[in-house]
């Protein structure tokens, strides 16, 4: 019932090599023809939406991830309930009071406090970048709201997003100066006016937490040049609750026929932000791992693959969930591989180090060649957020580089929809995952083993 | 004091040939180091925004367009006041009630109607193309709220657009079927979430008007999706308000050495969308007019360049009354042109029929060629919206081609911000129009003597 090698269109010997590269480019030209991707994530996008841990729509979220793993023959389907103390938004605006009064688009940054009711008028301080704003005196900004509008590179990898992302936790340097409140320009390469929210690092005792925003990369340049001429005041209101709720892992197992030789967790977050509906952010990650553990379901394979929904990214959370629920079983995972860089193709493959080396596993270079992915001899720094904290107890993870030169245009976004997935793209991601599992699934290779 | 060849950093000799490529070349030369185009639409998206004809913002952008030309040391700033009957958008708000909540992105439509206060509430009849509409039967569509969710396709020219922005005037189709409202798919190539607004033509007597609005592109496709699975119901409240107000032709001249040779009339609109700064539509086309204009002041020249910005071309009425009160002079016009396609490269110039045979203006094609502009043998069938009745009247237009290939990405949307004007291609337009203004001011070749 599980093993739907019917569906699939083509059917393989049960006697097929172990770490088999002809299995591989079969499963890999499977997922080229295959829809299940895009359905799950049409259904995802269309039928819940924007899904925040701590939200109303988070249920839902999990509700769906159970029906949509049983619908699709997984295995010993499983919700695992953690606490959660949730950031939600609430009523926000903001607007240029003079020099040229302006409506602005923003939005909240995740883990920020308030303003009083009544919101905060001030004046501003435009820093072009943030080194700017830390070679500040402490006095430059007393009562005044701070904004660090530098702009953001756009990279293939995620580099220019690591790079650019500091400013959106630099409150507490503004707060430092005297500032009443923090805006950053969105984290983003795009010129569109939608902000792009995210999450800043909580405050920490001793600091003086002020409300912070991102706002739309227009309106930061806006600002700039009107300050070019004038003074700039602003006004602000940004209201936001934090409560105890609960989220929630969701996941599902495709079993292997030698469950001892461990089992290889990957999978996406079913959280997202809140003003799209979460397609590449991290919709695009569940329905590729979900579709390319089917299509290995379909073909004898020595390891359980199972497929995991974690619960609470976006604000955090879900990673230290999940090793809490498992640290006494990480030693039966084999290897872990997240999916959280949107639905464009993936470019690289990098495997702990040694892998390429191994002979069961090198075949997978060639198999991978025609999707034009290479085949990375640096090991992954890290195999995705909601891997840190089991990787950190040392579990292997690999990962699929996808093309991140598009993904900060939309991410965290209004922008973040269905719209902007590229049905081509999503099925290479498909094929390099499935080709990838295919081969982790067999090999003899002990991930644990490698050199460093 | 107007001819300012001091600041150009060149200097021609007076005896200069007329229509002289190499005093054309110069003038491209110098455009492509002229920060003036920037400057202006600098200043106009930060010191004003957004500026409808009818709302308040509309006189402070008549006053910031006579200062302007003053400061440039245009000649003869004139402010020709017109009545307009103003639309203009108050609360707007739409949501998906059933199958699955979802707040709208939209936008009503210019000299649409609104819905009662309390909105409208209906299923949604989704059409794939307009076409699809038309074929409907008369009673497909009774009490429901129709939408046409046909995509736009990307072209180089304007041809997509005019081939989507039908489905912008088919609320009568949906009315004459039954429909209680009127929802089109963005006219965007775009696949962000900001809708794009724009006017739909007036409701004509006997028609019976019904509330109409454009959908973001992912909130079109969105509910499309719902669709397919069981039927949507949606709620809409669109507020607007019409009013009987004046509006704005502001004009300044580059005196001509012969003026009796006519006028050379170019210009762009003042008048925006409510939603963005009106950056590339058609704050642009005024930065990049004057620009040009004011770089022609600085050599010998035939023929006076009237440089318009005309006040009311989004919801109509300019180019109407420029022809009412020009109408007695309009002999006097050599040839008319508009910039108002955005800020990026031009690649064509299209001149009246047998013009480019003509011995002084033929030189142009090889001054225009860096630039990657084509000399095109086709006569403009238009010259821009605001010139269509005095062309329709029998003045000459010539076109300068831009590439609208990202243009309807931003166009009537939130996201028309100077953020998205690429510098480079702004100088590149203005190089094109002051080369092109060179050879026209002082060609002996008559427009009006064309070979048809």
């Amino acid at each position: 019932m599980r093993f739907r090698a019917a569906i699939l269109g083509f059917c393989l010997a049960a006697s097929a090599a172990w770490a088999d590269p002809q299995k591989a480019a079969q499963l890999r030209d499977a997922a080229l023809a295959d829809g299940t991707a895009w359905s799950v994530l049409e259904s995802l996008t269309t039928e819940i939406g924007p899904r925040p841990a701590g939200g109303p729509a988070a249920a839902r979220a999990r509700d769906w991830g159970v029906a949509k793993l049983t619908a699709l023959g997984f295995a010993n389907v499983q919700v695992e309930a953690f606490p959660k103390k949730a950031w939600l938004r609430d009523a926000e605006a903001g607007e240029v009071v003079s020099p040229f009064p302006h409506k602005l688009a923003l939005l909240g940054l995740g883990n920020g406090i308030p303003t009083p009711p009544e919101g905060i008028t001030a004046q501003v301080v435009v820093f072009d970048t943030l080194e700017a704003l830390k070679a500040a005196p402490s006095s430059c900004c007393t009562g005044k709201i701070v904004l660090v509008n530098q702009p953001m590179t756009r990279t293939q990898s995620a580099d220019g997003y690591a790079n650019a992302v500091r400013a959106r936790s630099a409150a507490p340097l503004a707060s430092a100066r005297g500032a009443v409140a923090y805006l950053v320009r969105s984290i983003s390469t795009s010129t569109a006016r939608s902000p792009h929210t995210g999450a800043m690092q909580p405050w920490k005792a001793g600091e003086r937490a002020i409300p912070a925003a991102a706002l739309g990369v227009p309106d930061a340049d806006l600002i700039a040049h009107m300050a070019a001429r004038e003074p700039v005041t602003i006004h602000l209101s940004l209201q936001s609750d934090v409560s105890d709720t609960t989220a929630w892992t969701v996941s599902g197992d495709i079993p292997g026929s030698e469950p001892k030789t461990g089992t290889i967790v990957i999978g996406g977050h079913l959280d997202s932000w809140d003003s799209g509906t979460g397609a590449i952010d991290d919709g695009a990650g569940i329905a590729i791992t979900v579709a390319a553990a089917r299509l290995v379901a379909a073909t004898p394979h020595r390891r359980t693959i199972r497929v995991v929904m974690w619960g609470s990214e976006e604000t955090g959370g879900s990673g230290a969930a999940y090793l809490a629920a498992h640290k006494n079983e990480l030693g039966a995972i084999a290897i872990a591989g997240e999916s959280d860089v949107g639905a464009d193709n993936v470019y690289g493959l990098q495997l702990p180090a040694g892998a390429w080396d191994a002979a069961d596993i090198a075949p997978l270079e060639a198999v991978l060649a025609p999707l034009k992915i290479m085949a990375r001899r640096t090991p992954p720094e890290d195999g995705g957020a909601d891997l840190e904290d089991i990787h950190g107890a040392g579990v292997p993870v690999f990962a699929l580089n996808q093309d991140a030169s598009r993904y900060f245009d939309y991410h965290h976004s209004q922008d973040d929809t269905l719209a902007i997935v590229d049905p081509g793209q999503l099925r290479q991601n498909v094929a390099a995952w499935a080709a990838t599992l295919s081969i982790l699934a067999d090999t003899s290779f002990d991930f644990r083993k490698t050199k460093k």
